[in-house]
């Protein structure tokens, strides 16, 4: 372990917080998302308005962060802009842990003051060896310790998915939408502008975080291409990395600029780095945490030849399409397979030479037994990598919910088969015209660590790109 | 209006209704369908089982379709296989306007009972001239008169958008789904196996229907390509047509053969015949109604200059890729823009070259004068044909929900901006973390007439297919 990767090691998990800055115009946002933090937090804050507040939320408050008795681990500053120099200097003499900068209005503005005040900073970080995260940024998520960049992220429990972030929207949006499909985020940075720290120091630290299982990113602009793609490159030989790269289009280049003045790179150019690195590219957030959950969820594969289950004819088209579109086969069983099948299957309304249209057999997931016999059927043909079920047809899926016993019985048979597979298992839960019935069942199988996807398409796209993790990792691409 | 439309026309408007077959064991799904007609509804049942729980419903009851008194405009027939044919003799001896045969496991079953049967009823409507629907179908669903095929759909008004499937889950499902969504059908038809009658004859009638405006469909073969190119091509020319073909793929070719024994057609063919005929392709149920929904909503344009507004610096860069990507452009401002936006233009954490990254400036929504600004400016921009916006980040969703006024003005200026607007505006709200908060300010919005899609990719790709097919009716493309 580097010497720098302990100092992260540091800022991301802290025993004390400071928080400069916070005031009632912001709803008090940063002592709030410190509310589940289980060591020691500060505030500093000089405006004698906002101290009684601050004060009434049982955080003591200092008016520097000299002040603060003891060792300062992480301190987050959300002062205006012509306050920072001073706080970064005091955070210098302090020698604190790190410290994340949400003031924004430095050299993405492109005015003359912002510009000078960003090089005011750099300067001040660098001379003072000050670890400097953003600024413009959200700082440090970890779950775990409950060191949070939004209230309503959970805490707690431990997590496995580490996200590397220019954007505080996407950060924070990462581990909410992920937290309601099943992604539980190890620890997650926002950082912005990236003046001190970049992205290569937190991908070297994430590749070394132990309870950190996959890596995903969202990234603007590189400033030293060698130095990332070096980084790059032995995090993803070790755990999946996810990279969702913004501003590839021309239009989006410029709004890179405006956003984290950072400088675009070609389409092709970023493409053929990320191949030969070994990263799986994602083009949106949705895309993203689809692809995070088949890389945690569902058993790694080499392979891309699916078996495919929907309940009507209609849904069966287009879950075979869905899958071929993204180069994954829908290929025949073995005849071993079609003897079994020609058993027992309703071919009334249902056929089952792959894609296996399944409702008139499996009742809808009335009939658990059926549905079992199809998973063992799949798991036993050698011609199936892996397998994919629509789940919850939205025209039945209230009947699930109306009688809970049913809806036990599927999802005990989905979790148990995909504890017991060896082969990857998906399920396709379509929100439907019935949202929230939807919804629930997708969390019931969720907490039972079953990757589920909103549409075929997203499943299928996520699959494919585990799927070329896994051989990446096996030498085959 | 030729013979065969009208005749049509008598079967999608009836005025009396027979279901002929339901039963306990189906939930009396069909005649529960019917609980929403304003006409006579009959059952025909011979089961003396199942007539007690038919009759307690109040519908009268008969033996046989000859014993109902009056003319039958519309027969849904539930019967088991090897009933259908006497059913369909007595449909022709009573001279009904048209029988939908929901019946199953026929030629797409590839067994030879199946076969056999199939060419026997089509022999038998065929020589009594009988409009027959199907078999292996859903028959029709007409919003304003309340005939239904699924008890889920929404009766007694009116609509506007067609359906033509020929898989009854996409049919019920673009009907459910869409009417979440805003869309509301005319009159949709789900038609199996189209033994008798075909895509084109479904076209030909909704292209002539006076209150369908936009028609859609999902085709899984095609028997006579000449004959539905034709009726596509003066569909086309009339009003948009969307297009979503099942199949396309090696492996879902299988599919639909296993579904509809329909049979394949190349996709190169199939996308250069579409592209001549002025047909709007999709590939997926969401793509479909995202689609229809840009056509339904959004000002028709032929140009493709987006103008953009999102919440954050991270959103604006992803809605500027997104659009780009598309094929939609992002430009530059004139100069008049630009002078008036850097009058009060927020700049700290935001920008306004276009994307405009305006949670700052607009203050997510609470700062309505400033939203208008935006629009008015972005009116009457020379370089802006049509607005894209983000709409009810979900970390601010909440805030909006629990502020009935900010969200009433809210919605109020987007209301006023899409009515007043020459320009096509669409809005974007993304289902965040707050899935049930966002459906609550999506159908606010979509009451009031405004498009709304769940994505950036989603609402860029429906406005390029709108874009394509305004293009092609102004014979630019």
């Amino acid at each position: 372990m580097t010497d720098l990767i302990k100092r992260l090691d540091r800022a991301f998990n802290p025993k004390t917080v400071a928080v400069v800055g916070d005031k009632r115009a912001m709803g008090y946002m940063w002592l709030n998302c410190m509310s589940t933090f289980g060591g020691k937090v500060y505030s500093v804050q000089v405006d004698p308005d906002e101290i009684p507040g601050i004060e009434a939320m049982g955080v003591p408050n200092y008016k520097s962060v000299l002040e603060i008795p003891g060792e300062i681990d992480y301190v987050l500053c959300a002062v205006p802009r012509p306050v920072a120099p001073r706080i970064i200097a005091d955070c210098v003499r302090k020698k604190v842990g790190a410290v994340a900068l949400f003031t924004s209005g430095f050299a993405e503005t492109e005015t003359e003051e912002g510009i000078a005040t960003q090089e005011q900073i750099t300067q001040l970080a660098r001379e003072g060896d000050l670890l400097l995260i953003g600024p413009n940024c959200m700082g440090v998520y970890n779950r775990r310790r409950g060191v949070r960049h939004s209230p309503d992220q959970p805490a707690g429990d431990a997590g496995s998915v580490g996200f590397i972030s220019q954007s505080g929207t996407h950060c924070i949006n990462f581990s909410l939408v992920g937290a309601v499909q099943g992604v539980k985020c190890s620890k997650t940075v926002s950082f912005g502008n990236a003046v001190i720290l970049d992205a290569p120091d937190y991908l070297d630290y994430l590749a070394e975080d132990a309870e950190t299982e996959v890596i995903a990113m969202y990234i603007e602009g590189v400033k030293d291409g060698r130095r990332f793609l070096g980084s790059l490159r032995r995090a993803a030989r070790r755990k999946p990395v996810v990279v969702w790269k913004g501003g590839l289009t021309r239009a989006g280049a410029r709004a890179v600029y405006s956003h984290t003045a950072s400088l675009a790179t070609a389409p092709a150019v970023w493409d053929a780095a990320m191949r030969q690195a070994g990263a799986v590219q994602t083009d949106s957030l949705d895309e993203t945490i689809d692809a995070v959950k088949a890389l945690v969820y569902a058993r790694p594969t080499t392979g891309a030849r699916m078996g495919l289950i929907a309940m009507t004819g209609g849904q069966s088209v287009v879950i075979t399409d869905s899958f071929e579109r993204e180069g994954l086969e829908v290929p025949l069983l073995t005849a071993a397979s079609y003897e079994k099948l020609s058993g027992f299957f309703n071919i009334i309304g249902g056929s089952y030479r792959n894609p296996l249209d399944a409702g008139g057999t499996i009742g809808m997931g009335f009939l658990p037994g059926n549905l079992q016999k199809l998973f063992d059927i799949l798991e036993e043909d050698g011609n199936v990598d892996a397998v994919a079920m629509e789940v919850g047809a939205s025209f039945i899926a209230r009947r699930l919910r109306q009688n809970p016993a049913l809806l036990d019985s599927m999802v005990d048979i989905l979790a148990a088969h995909r504890e017991r597979s060896a082969k990857p298992f998906i399920a396709i839960c379509h929100p439907g015209h019935v949202e929230d019935v939807m919804a629930d069942i997708r969390s019931r199988l969720v907490e039972r660590g079953i990757a589920v996807f909103g549409g075929f398409e997203a499943g299928a796209r996520a699959l494919r790109r585990a799927i070329g993790y896994w051989r990446f990792r096996a030498g085959l691409d």
